[in-house]
């Protein structure tokens, strides 16, 4: 405890999602009051055909394959 | 807001999911009182091995691949 | 199957719920190709203090209380 | 209803998540009072990459592959 | 890991949670290969107004209130 | 995108809340590449009847009430 369950679009290296664990972890051991080891953190990577906003398919919005392009 | 989830067996296609968005969002909009663009749809796809319903997982009640067939 | 998770603010009425999920269900059916009955539906409803985006939580952006108010 | 989610590491066969959503049905059915077919078990599989521990992703801590080595 | 989440209509007593905890737990351990320690379940308990199958919630279903009654 | 789900005991304040979820969002900006304002953080807290580990519910292994008492 906690669990936190992070959902984004694909394309991150193992590299980002370590640092992003880490810092995570970090803040919810200073603010949350847990120990480091009780965090557990998972990703959830989305295709685009699997992530949509206002009603619309993020690959029909920005095309296929991924990447930070528009508002994703 | 709002964010919704919707765990389905794999094999629709992109077009059925964008048509279902498009449903989800508006009927969102029209009743929940909301913005279109606030609306966010993730699609979270199960091979038949990952779902099992009345104890027996999907591969085994339907067999291996995908669409309507029984009660899936 | 399909199972649909919708999380959102808290302060529909069941009334507006089940028009939503009536909609839904609907749509479900006619575009991925599924029974009514097999589609299920539930709503976790989140209180301002347990949601927030742009990194503040909706209790400050918006004040305690519940409704359309603002970018919810 | 009940809907039972399972994340878990990758690498279990199609028997071993057979005989796991067996024994919860079972489980359920007996002691949360519901009938064996409403029960829906669903697994959501990670690679190692995708699920930290203690602020370290598994990959690291394990190395890549799968299977029970150390503490996953 | 794993971590199973239990969404289920709300109504039963800390003492089922926790014979099912334990149920599920054990086969967890015998049969995931994973030891007891590791294993993790939460339980999310929804009022009627927030689940609903085949388009109804099951406050209109089933009424007000919890318990087996029909088809939850 | 991301969208965030942090699961927890309940005890938190919303003092506590907002830290994190500020902690979080400057990360993920940081380090995912994404606009702050597209980071949605939503919090799931959990009474001690509803969390379990090692196969024993934490209103058992900790009694009632909330806080950091032992390994929560």
């Amino acid at each position: 405890m906690p669990f936190i369950n992070v959902k984004l679009a694909k394309g991150r290296t193992a590299e980002q999602k370590q640092q992003f664990t880490e810092a995570i972890t970090k803040a919810a051991a200073q603010i949350l009051n847990v120990k480091e080891e009780w965090v557990t953190v998972v990703f959830d990577e989305y295709e685009r055909d699997n992530w949509a906003s206002g009603g619309t398919l993020h690959s029909i919005k920005f095309g296929e394959g991924f990447g930070k392009m528009g508002a994703e």
